[in-house]
C-alpha cells in the first residue's frame, strides 16, 4: 500500500511494517513458550525449540502474504502457528501456541509495536520541545503583538508564545510517558480464563510479562479496549498540539505579517515562492492522525469476549494513527529547527500597542523549569 | 432549546443551564475582586461591593438573554460586566473585571461547571461500579458461554464478564478523578501576560486559585486547550465503556439467548413486547457523547492568543458532551440496577462447551479488590 | 436544556422544539387516521374524531414531560397514544394509531421537521448567495493578491474570490433542494410489513403521502437510514462551505492584511478592539454542526428491523445538526451583509505581483449565471 | 507502508499505488500539452515530445522516491516536471507544465484515480446487489421473526430483509453513479485565473476535458473542495450500508439464532469454531472507511486560493477511504456469496409470532424492480 510519504516516517514504516509486526508476534510466541516452561507447563526442550524457530523464522512466504492468508484462515495466527509447528519439529509442535489464542498474540504484538512507536513519539516530542525551550529563552524579551480572535490585542513576547506551545507539549510528553502503564500483556486463552494452563496460568502470565517487560493486568483485556483507545487519545492530543504550533507558524509567516520564516518549499509554477512546507505537512499529517484516533475512540460495540469487527479495525487504525502522528511531530520539529524569528518585524507590527508584556518572562521560566526537569 | 430528555439528566440540565453558567461566571468575578483586594491591587471596599453584587445579582434580563446579547456585543462578559458595574455603584464600578479578560471569566466559569459535572460523573460511575461488583461476586461461579467473534467459544462465568466490565469502569473512574489536576484557573488578562496587575499578577492568581480551590497553572492556558480536550477524551472513554456494557446486555437479552433481562419498556403497537430501554438509551446517549468529544478532540487551528472559533465551540460542545455522558452512565446504572440473571439459561446455552472456566474466579477477585479500594 | 444561543437560531429553536416535535407527531397520527378512512380501513367518524383531537390536542402535561415519560414507557408514542385515546372518546379510541408503530410516527414526524429545517437552510443559503453574487459582480475587477499555501502567489480579483465561495454554495443549494426526494413517508407497522392493514396497506400509505405531501418509498425505511445520513452529509457539506468563507473573511480582516472588515464585536478588556464576531460564530457553529453530522454518518450497527440505540441517537443529533448548521449559515450571512471591501489595501498588498488576473472576470460570469438561474 | 490486507483490495492497491498515481499525473501533463497545442498556445512538436515522454516515462527513481522528493521540494510536481524537462529535450522543455500549477496536476490526477475507484466500487455494489436480489426473490416467502430493538416483534420474510438491504444499496449505487458529474477537470494555473494562457485558457480547458473525458467546471475548484468531500460522503454512506448488512448477518449467524451461515474462518485455539470472517472484515473495513470519510468531511479551514494543510490531507485520506470502502464492499460480497439460509430455523424461532408477513412480498417486488432497472 502506498501512503503518501508525507504521512509516514522512516521509523513509522519500520515499526508498523509487516516484517516487524510478524517479528513481534513471533517474539510473543517465543515468550509464551519460555514462560510456560518456566512455570512448568511445557517441557524446556519444546520451549527452546520454539524460541529458536521464532528467532530464526524462515519461510518462503512474505510477511505480507501471511497476513493476507490470515483473512482466509480466519486469523493471522492460524498460518503463523501452522508454519511454526513445521519449523519446530514433531516433538515441539504440540506445544506451539499452547494455551493461548489469536488475540493474545495479536494484542501483545501490537502492544510491543505501540511501545516502539511511543518511544519514537517521545523522542520527536523532546526534540521539538528542546527547540521550543531554546526559542522561549532566546526570545524571552522579544516583544510582539499578542493577537486574539485574529486581531492585535496587546503586547506579548515571542518567548511567551513559544512557552505557551511548550506548555502544551510538556503535557503531551507526560501523557506519552504515562501510557506504558496501560499497555499490558495480553494472555487469556480463548475467552480470557487462562483455562488451558490449569492452575499455572497466572504464573505463566507473570513470567511472560517479565520476559517482555510488560505489566500484567488484573485480568485479560480482551474486551476492555480503553487501553488502546487511551493511547489514541494521547496521540490525538499531541496532534492537536502540532496543529496549534504549526498553525501559528503559518500565520506568522504570512507575507503581510512576516514575523517568522522557515525552510521553504518551492512551487511548480512560480519561481521564488516560499511555502512553509514542513509546517504544512505537520498540520496535514496531524489531521490525518486525528481522524485515525477518532476511529479508535468511537463508541462502537465491542461484543462479548472478542469483538466482531471493532477489534480488527485496531489492526489498521493503530498503525495509521502512529504514521500520522509521528509524521506530524517530525515535520513540526523540522519546521522549528529551521525557524528564523524576525524581531524587527515583530516590533514594527506592534503599532500603538505599547510594549508592556507583563509577566511574560516569569511565565517563560515557569514553563521552562518543568520541561527541563522532564527531559534532563 | 429542546434536547430529547433521553440525552440529558436533571443534574446535567442544572449544571450546564444558563443560570448556573451565569452564576459560575459571577463567582469568578467575585473571586477576582477578592483576590485583587487580598493582593493589594484593589480597595477592599470595592472588592466587597463586587462580591455582594455578584452574590445578589439581580437583573430583569434572563441569563439566556444575557448570553444572546453577548453575541451582539462580541462576548458574554461585555453585558455581564456592564450590568455588574451598574449594580456595584459608582465607586466600585472601575474595579469590576479589572485586569481580566473575557476568556478568564468564561474559561474559569466553565472549569467550575466541569468540576460539578465530573462530580456527577464520578457518582454515576461509582453507582454502576458497585452494582457490577455485586454482580461479579454473586456470579463468581455462574458458568456461561464465552462468545468470541459472536460465536460460542469456551466457558466463562457471568462473574468474569461483570468483572471485565468493571475493570474498564475502574479505569474510567481513575481517569475521572485524575482530571481535576488539569482543570486549572484561567487568569491572564487580554493576552495572557497579566499585565494589568503590574507585579502582583501571580499573587492575584494564587489567591484566586485558593478561593476557587483550583490549581494555578504555570502560565495562562488561553491557547493550550489540551485541558479541555483531555476532559473530552476521558468522557469519550467512559462512553465507550457504556456502549460495551450496554451492548453486551442487549445481546444477552435477545430472546434467543435469554441470559439476562432488565426493566422493560413497552411498544406502541405490540402488547407485551419487552424492550431493554435503559440499555438502549445508554448506547444512544453514549454515541451522542462520543460525537461531542470528537469535536473537542479534533485537530483544528487554535489561532494565536485566542482562537477565532475553536474556543467558542467549546461553549456548546462541553455541555453537550456532559449531557450525553451523564445520561449514558445514568441509564446504564438503571439498566444494571434492574438486571436479572438467568443462570439456568446460561447453563443450557453452554451446549457442549464444558464448564471449565479456568481462573475466572481469581480474575474476579483481582478486579474487585482495586475497585473496592477505589470506592472505599 | 440551555445551548449557547450562538449555536441555534430562533427558527431552529421553533422547528426542533418540543412543541413542534409533538405537533408534527400529532399531524402524522391525524394523517394516518384520515388515510385509513380514505382507504376504507377505518370508520370516517373515528378518523374525524382523531383528526379533531390531534388538532385541538390539550393536556396538562407539557410536551417536554411527554417525551420524558416516553423513556419510562419505552417510546414517546406510548404516552402520546394513551392520551389521544382519552381525548377521542371511547368509540374512536381503538382506531388511534391503528396499524402503525412508534417508528412510523417518530420518523415521519422527524421528516416533517427536517423539511421545515431544509426550508430555513435554503433561505439562509440563498440570502448569503445573493450577497456573494453582488460582491462578485461589484468586485469583478478589484485586483488583489491570490494567496496559496498562505503566501502571496499571483493576482486574482476579489470578484473571483467571491465567485469561488458562491460556486461551492450553489452546489450546497442544489444538494439541499434535491434532498426532499429522499425524505419519504415512514409507514410500515411494527416490522415494516404493513400487516395491520391487510391488503390496504399501500393504499393507506399512498393517501398518507398525499396528505403530508411526502414521497412514498418502495418499502418502509425502518432500517435503511441512509435517508437521514444523506441529510447529514448535505448539511456537513454546507458547514464546510461556511468554514471556508468565514475563515477567509477572518484571514482577510487581520490587521496586517486589512482587506475587508465586518460588523465588529467588542472586548471586555480592550476598548476599540474590533473582532469579526459573526464570522467567528459562523465557524464555531459550523464545526459544531460538522460534529453532529459525523454522528449520523458513522458506520454503527443498525440492528435488524429497528436499531437498539442508533435510531434513538437520531432524535437528538438531527436537531443539534440543524441548530448548528442554521446558526452557521445565518451568522455567515450577517458577516457578509456588513462586509466592507478595502480595494486600496488590496491593491497595496499586491506588491510586485502585477495585476494580470487572467480570466477572473469570465469565471465570475460563469459562476453567477447558474446561481441566478437557481434563485430566480 | 504496510496496511493490513484486510483493509485493502488488489484493485485499491493498484489504483491508489504510487505507480498509478504517477501515471495519472503524467497523463494530465500529456493532456495539458496536447490541449495547449490544439488551442494554439504550444507548438505541436513540443506537445508531441511531451506526450511521448509522459507515455514512455523512464527514470531511475521510483515513483515512491519522487513523492518523497516532492515534500523536500515543496510539491511532487516539482521533481516530476524537472525530470520531464530532461526527458523531452531542450526545445520542448520550456513548454512542459506551461500555464499550470501543482494543484492542477495533483487534483486532476486524483480525480482520474477516483474515477477508477468509483468504477471498482460500482462493480462491487452491483455484485453484492445481484446476490441480494437473488436472495430476496428466493426467500420472498421464507417467514422469519422480525426483530425490533433486538427483541422478536412480528413476522417478516427473509426476502423482505434482503430487500431492505438492497433498497439502501440501490441508492448507494445511484449516488456512486451520480458522482462523476462532480469530478471535474482542475485547470487554473497558480491562483485559478488561467492567466498563463492569455485568452485561450478556456479553450485549453475544454480540450483537456475532452481528452480526459472530464467535465469542465464553471471555474477552477482550487478552494471549493465539496467535490472531494461529497465523494467522501457517498463512500461513507456505502460503508454504513455495509455495516448494516454485515452486522445483521453476524447477528443472524449467532449460534443461538442460527438462521444463516457463511464461509467460516477458523481459530488458532479452538478447533471447529466457525467465525463469520468475511462479514467481520466487512464491518471492520467499513468503520475504517468511515473514519477516513470523516476527515474529508470535517469543517476545517481551506485557506484562500490553496489550503496550507487541508488540501494535502486529501492525498492520503482519499486513498485510505477507497481502500477501506472497497475492502468493505468486497468482503460483504464474499460473505453474501457464501450465505446459507436456514429456513427451518427461522420458522422454529418464530415462536408464537404467527406467520402473517403482510405485504412483504409486494415490497420485495417494489425494491427488485428499480434495482434490476439500474443494473440491466
Amino acid at each position: 500500500v502506498s501512503l503518501d510519504p508525507g504521512f509516514t516516517t522512516s521509523e513509522s514504516r519500520r515499526i508498523f511494517g509487516f516484517d516487524n509486526r510478524l517479528a513481534r508476534m513471533l517474539e510473543v510466541e517465543s515468550a509464551l513458550a519460555r514462560a510456560s516452561a518456566a512455570a512448568g507447563v511445557m517441557p524446556t526442550a519444546a520451549a527452546e525449540a520454539i524460541r529458536a524457530s521464532c528467532e530464526s523464522w524462515t519461510t518462503e512466504e512474505s510477511a505480507s502474504s501471511l497476513f493476507a492468508a490470515g483473512w482466509e484462515a480466519g486469523s493471522p495466527v492460524v498460518p503463523l502457528v501452522a508454519r511454526l509447528r513445521e519449523l519446530v519439529g514433531e516433538d515441539a509442535a504440540p506445544y506451539v501456541h499452547l494455551g493461548a489464542t489469536t488475540q493474545d498474540v495479536v494484542d501483545t504484538g501490537l502492544v510491543l509495536q505501540i511501545r516502539e512507536g511511543l518511544g519514537a513519539l517521545e523522542r520527536h516530542l523532546v526534540d521539538a520541545g528542546r527547540i521550543l525551550a531554546a526559542l522561549a529563552e532566546r526570545h524571552r524579551d522579544t516583544v510582539m503583538a499578542g493577537r486574539t480572535l485574529m486581531q492585535p490585542a496587546a503586547p506579548i513576547t515571542f518567548g511567551l508564545k513559544a512557552a505557551g506551545w511548550l506548555d502544551g507539549l510538556t503535557r503531551d510528553l507526560e501523557r506519552t510517558r504515562r501510557l506504558p502503564e496501560r499497555l499490558a500483556l495480553q494472555l487469556g486463552g480463548p475467552v480470557g480464563t487462562l483455562a488451558g494452563f490449569g492452575e499455572r496460568g497466572l504464573a505463566v502470565a507473570e513470567e511472560m510479562g517479565r520476559i517482555l517487560d510488560l505489566p500484567v493486568p488484573a485480568m485479560p483485556w480482551h474486551t476492555a479496549r480503553d487501553r488502546i483507545a487511551e493511547t489514541a487519545a494521547v496521540l490525538a492530543l499531541a496532534s492537536r498540539t502540532v496543529v496549534k504550533v504549526a498553525g501559528d507558524l503559518i500565520l506568522l509567516a504570512q507575507a503581510e505579517v512576516g514575523e517568522v520564516s522557515m525552510r521553504a518549499g518551492g512551487s511548480s509554477s512560480l519561481e521564488g515562492k516560499r511555502n512553509p512546507i514542513d509546517a504544512i505537512r505537520a498540520t496535514a499529517a496531524a489531521r490525518f492522525a486525528g481522524g485515525q484516533a477518532a476511529i479508535l475512540l468511537a463508541a462502537v460495540p465491542y461484543e462479548h469476549e472478542r469483538a466482531a469487527g471493532a477489534w480488527h479495525t485496531e489492526w489498521v487504525a493503530v498503525p495509521t494513527l502512529f504514521h500520522g502522528t509521528l509524521a506530524a511531530v517530525e515535520a513540526l520539529g523540522r519546521a522549528l529547527s529551521t525557524l528564523e524569528v524576525h524581531a524587527e518585524r515583530m516590533s514594527a507590527n506592534l503599532g500603538d500597542l505599547g510594549s508592556d508584556a507583563g509577566l511574560a518572562g516569569r511565565f517563560v521560566d515557569r514553563v521552562l523549569d518543568p520541561f527541563r526537569e522532564a527531559v534532563r
